[in-house]
């Protein structure tokens, strides 16, 4: 078994809705040190494979043909074995 | 300025329709060997504040507050200076 953790993030410029409403809640709730906030998104995928090289190559497919979308997005992700 | 990212999950054993979701979407297209998939949200956030220590604390209290719901999530976080 093979777990792979990939990390999706906004692209730098793209704006983010949902981080600046986050930003703007905790203002509201006393933390003005807060001076941005970008959200993105974290999945830890469980593989039934064995070889890790092979295992990366089908993870950048993953996150090429749908977990990332590349207009917008960046992603990068680690590879573990024996999970 | 200080940077903080935090990463929040769901608990081991709650439910994940997202994840589920995006799992038969990966069947679909081809990538049987998903075994599992659970989805989290990495937040990065920049604090105008000089103090790691200080940092850390406001920022384990803003997890508490608002950014994870302890009943059904975990959170950890790293902290950053100087970018």
């Amino acid at each position: 078994m093979i777990k792979a953790t990939i990390t999706v993030k906004l692209k730098p410029g793209v704006l983010d809705p949902q981080g600046e409403a986050v930003k703007k809640a905790l203002h509201t709730l006393g933390f003005d040190e807060v001076s941005d906030l970008r959200i993105g998104k974290t999945m830890e995928v469980w593989l039934s494979a064995d070889d890790p090289a092979q295992a990366e190559e089908r993870v950048q497919a993953m996150c090429e043909k749908l977990l990332a979308n590349p207009v917008i997005e960046t992603y990068s992700f680690s590879v573990e074995e024996g999970l």
